[in-house]
């Protein structure tokens, strides 16, 4: 059908547009709107997960993306400040805070731990390749603007306060508002 | 560009619309548009991946989304009944259904098992910060109305017939369907 | 409001028109086009993540999808060639060959292994149910089109080379790469 002025002077035409315009913004109301935006829940502690989570997160970040990191479940564990030892009020989540030392610098590997050396021999590699550390990756990415959010949950559970986490983090939020930040992300990943 | 009536008026300017409503309808048929819906592949069958699971199902569809969850791999025992022991007809079956005792209730966690303590110790920290427990929370995502669907292929490798799964579950489905599942689905988690 | 040609005749409607038709593209711009593509982020080696892994990428790519897999951290492991033995250029490296022997053939269950004998077990169930195993469904998939792409950093990190990695397989490439790949996927997971 070719474009010609007749065509689009005939109030048919117009009519024909109008409900096009209708129905692509009837369209447009119902689908969901993507942005340019990465959403990781960290629910994994280990080095070999908080690694590819960081990596993830300051590379997103640096090339403009909006970056948000939901740290939930053993996740929690690695944005406890190096420095706290033994959190919690009760003898049991006191337990759980001794099995799993804070920090990502103290993170194990979910396979060949070997008393430590795994995790160190990883980090020599790293170091050898110039592959920066999850700790290190974390501050990049906080810098360039990434949002990094604690569960609330998992808080309460375990008994960590926000005096037990690393500066910088955002207000800890619940599941609701994570699916919220998941459902207008580009990329929303489960790690 | 002011928007006067006289430049309106003008059937150039009426070409360019129709083109431009085409180059949108264009992009828009292209595009795959996304649902307000979660769809989770619930693959681990551990007491730390069934709980985020139903948390986020349970939530997401409190919210009013569509819900879809679909039971695959070691995630398939956490809808075995909990009176159902044994299942499979072969001794490779039934070995596998002997070391995944069914149900989310009896499920163990990842790591920090210390001979079912661990479970425990998180069971009850739950119940005294009033956090809901993977079995209610599947009945409470379920009522709302998330559709828990079991992997059909995981069923023959495993030897699982419908009779040893929870009531309420959807009929079982394969991998293309639980693809199709995920392509309009706002978040697709791999759990 | 009816459609009459009266009103679409009027200027006004034609002002109202390019407005919304711009309101349109507006937000087209903003939000990020999702392809009909599904990209897997395969960061676990062992038998049950490569499974999934290899049957979706196999049942998307079947059903016409557009499908990329990156596989990095353990997952790089399952692309070795499997008569590749000990790989990597010093002690730390060739040590993680010897704990992660190549292919997909040998990869181990994250439970159950017994020695070898849980993930002999799950091949033969499968073998008596028809289901491919991974190393198959990775050339059916690669057969219909899907890309198959090895982490360069981890690469780096594990001393592997090119020549240790299987043949077809698309040019290595990094996190930023892999990004992108994601950004414009319906469908993202990492297994």
């Amino acid at each position: 059908m070719a474009l010609t002025e007749d065509r689009v002077a005939d109030p048919g035409t117009l009519v024909d547009l109008l409900q096009r315009v209708e129905a692509l913004e009837a369209q447009q109301d119902k689908a969901i709107q993507k942005k340019n935006k990465m959403t990781i829940i960290a629910w994994g502690g280990d080095l070999d997960r908080i690694w590819p989570t960081t990596i993830l997160a300051s590379t997103a970040a640096a090339s403009g993306m909006e970056v948000s990191v939901f740290f939930t479940f053993w996740g929690l564990f690695a944005i406890v400040k190096p420095e706290v030892r033994i959190t919690g009020a009760n003898w049991m989540q006191k337990a759980m805070s001794v099995m799993n030392p804070g920090s990502a610098q103290k993170a194990k590997l979910s396979r060949y731990q070997f008393a430590g050396a795994g995790p160190l021999m990883m980090k020599k590699l790293a170091d050898e390749h110039h592959v920066e550390k999850p700790e290190a990756l974390m501050e990049i990415a906080s810098d360039m603007g990434a949002r990094l959010i604690p569960c609330q949950m998992t808080m309460d559970l375990m008994g960590l306060t926000r005096d037990d986490l690393l500066d910088g983090l955002e207000e800890p939020i619940g599941a609701a508002t994570a699916i919220a930040e998941m459902r207008d992300a580009a990329i929303s990943l489960f790690i």
